[in-house]
């Protein structure tokens, strides 16, 4: 695949020793002058302090430099973590000649340990000395933890007679509750974009992406989006008429949607990629709360490993989230296009052996129609195995 | 264990044909004129029209005959699967003399097929002729499934100078969400109790017995409990004095707590059961939740499972919940008596070496003190095991 550079972002990524064998571990993006950049942030309680320190960053300016470390994720690490933060922002800080508050932190890996300052106090004079506007695919291994592939999409596309370039690497693997191991995302365009449509971009984007991967209200302590816009193109989307801004809007959504994607299918031990479309719900709450009840059900999970299509499981997921009218006497509910339950009983056309051999795919699709209003939702998950086990307990080990 | 009749009760089982292999899967339950019997039943809204029917009927009277199934759940089986209960509860109702409406149903097993009414309908004349207050045994076994062992807990108490009995039994397995499985319960007393004091009392012991393993909400097709008083013994509930009240009380407890605890032991492929104690929280819904929160958690359960002291997923785990304020600062997490985490950081004097040979042990406790409030919960569960992929992924192959 192509990765697209984007004119006003240099990177560069370095082996600081955060893991004992030899990986890259810590990055740092530089932004040039003139972008704007937007973030959202896990809602957990115990958030890093790495979270805390951008937050309060990004309210006051566009930052110069993201400095992103994974093998640790400064979490549960208290004022010793927030201090450590401090130490290697301040080397950032002098080396750069950018003002402490010009720096967004971002970490992942293991909660609970203090960071090693020092080791990324040595390898900030290397980072900033090979900053290059093509280390795109060295960043997208650096922040890899659990993730058995890197994520990266990168697209050049044309709003008149000009080009406007997205590239975005993200880092996670699909779980049970995705939300809970960290999710990282950096997606950045040439594009024009006033600070407030990009923060409003940013927010919409994620709940239709990163969002629909995830249990609403539950996050990882370090999760942070963030979207950048360099300002460099000649395209300005505040000026563009309403049929090409909502070509750029989908193209941007499309890249969020394919690296949320891609952390599915990362699925931790995971053999089949599930897609869950709910249709005709009475509010968009309502489908993706059915689609996540089902997406996060062990049952449904362990029966799709089996493909077992145990499609009373599904019922079950469905009838334990509590609508305003009980319905479920008009749910249809679908393996691919082959029709299970209407009408509040087996369809009189199901046969479990057609059923059977569609959830032999790797690819499943399960398809519920509500029929009872007008909205939908889509989301992505995974079956669960005996891999998922294995990964998860010898995480540290 | 010595398992004590109860006066007012007879019980048969018998094989009926439910399951490929020959086991009992059918029982009937014979309660004396002058009892009480209360229930609570599931809130998911696809639930079995066994539900429906009991539901319905235990508003009208004090039933004289419960008849139970494993094998199938006769639930998203619709009106054809309600008739099949009028159906088979007519022959009851005719053999037996009594009306449909003294009749309630469970049933728990595959959900979505249909039950076999005319393999119920044969087996009722050799269930009613076999009826003895002997049978809790065979009782407690026909109405398991996935279930490795069966659940019983028999008492014998002295209130005053009389004797009186509590006899218990339990369906169902620990899983990620304990609920999405059936639970059934049936448990019986002697005691004199009035119809409004045993509602209450079941309702407020299910909160903090069978709930406690389960997610608030969410529950399978067929989840019931039921708690009978045959008021055969000399001893009346409402003239008690306050000391022997509670006493009962807490010894009726006692037996729903024994038998949600075989639950979780039960659990599906499970080598650790795990206590969680939150403490000291503000509300008892956060003390819940907070517990609900670790206790749910596959990041967690997997580590337990590894035998290893990841206290940075706990951590995470209580950041999900969503509390009045962040008192992140204030939590202690303990791994028995062994403090981890305390002032926002590992604790200066905690080894991991200790903490892993603690998780060694099959019986696990994993202790918060949330330090701002009076309020507490209890939380039982397991680790996430290979096993539990196995058994579930099996379960109808």
């Amino acid at each position: 695949m192509k990765i697209y550079s984007i004119s006003g972002i240099k990177l560069s990524s370095v082996f600081s020793g955060m893991y004992k064998k030899k990986r890259l571990d810590l990055s740092i993006i530089e932004i040039s002058q003139g972008s704007n950049v937007s973030g959202v942030f896990t809602k957990n309680k115990a958030k890093s302090g790495a979270v805390t320190f951008s937050q309060i960053n990004l309210k006051k300016t566009n930052p110069k430099y993201l400095i992103v470390n994974s093998g640790n994720a400064n979490a549960g690490t208290g004022e010793n973590g927030y201090k450590d933060i401090i130490k290697y922002c301040k080397k950032l800080s002098k080396d750069s000649g950018c003002n402490m508050s010009d720096i967004l932190v971002f970490s992942t890996g293991v909660i609970g340990e203090r960071i090693n300052a020092n080791k990324i106090i040595k390898s900030i004079p290397y980072l900033l000395n090979n900053l290059n506007k093509d280390n795109w695919l060295d960043f997208s291994n650096s922040i890899l933890t659990t993730d058995k592939i890197n994520k990266l999409v990168s697209k050049k596309i044309k709003i008149g007679s000009e080009l406007v370039t997205i590239t975005g690497v993200a880092k996670g693997s699909g779980m049970i509750k995705p939300n809970m191991a960290t999710m990282l995302s950096f997606i950045a365009t040439d594009m024009k974009i006033d600070k407030i449509s990009l923060s409003k971009m940013l927010k919409n984007i994620t709940e239709r992406s990163y969002n629909m991967i995830s249990v609403d209200g539950e996050s990882s302590t370090n999760d942070s989006s963030v979207l950048i816009a360099t300002n460099n193109s000649k395209i300005n989307y505040k000026k563009l008429n309403s049929k090409n801004k909502k070509y750029f809007y989908e193209c941007l959504e499309s890249v969020f949607i394919e690296l949320a994607k891609k952390i599915v299918k990362d699925g931790e031990g995971s053999t089949k990629f599930v897609t869950i479309n709910v249709d005709k719900t009475s509010s968009l709450a309502d489908a993706k709360n059915i689609a996540m009840s089902i997406a996060n059900s062990p049952l449904v999970k362990t029966a799709l490993f089996a493909e077992d299509p145990n499609w009373g499981r599904i019922l079950s997921a469905i009838g334990n989230i509590d609508t305003r009218k009980n319905n479920i006497s008009r749910i249809e509910i679908y393996f691919g296009s082959i029709l299970v339950f209407k009408n509040n009983k087996v369809s009189d056309k199901y046969k479990e052996s057609k059923a059977k051999k569609y959830l032999k795919n790797k690819n499943i699709e399960i398809n519920i129609n509500y029929n009872t209003g007008k909205y939908k939702a889509t989301v992505w998950t995974t079956d669960l195995s005996y891999e998922y086990i294995k990964i998860n307990a010898d995480y540290r080990t």
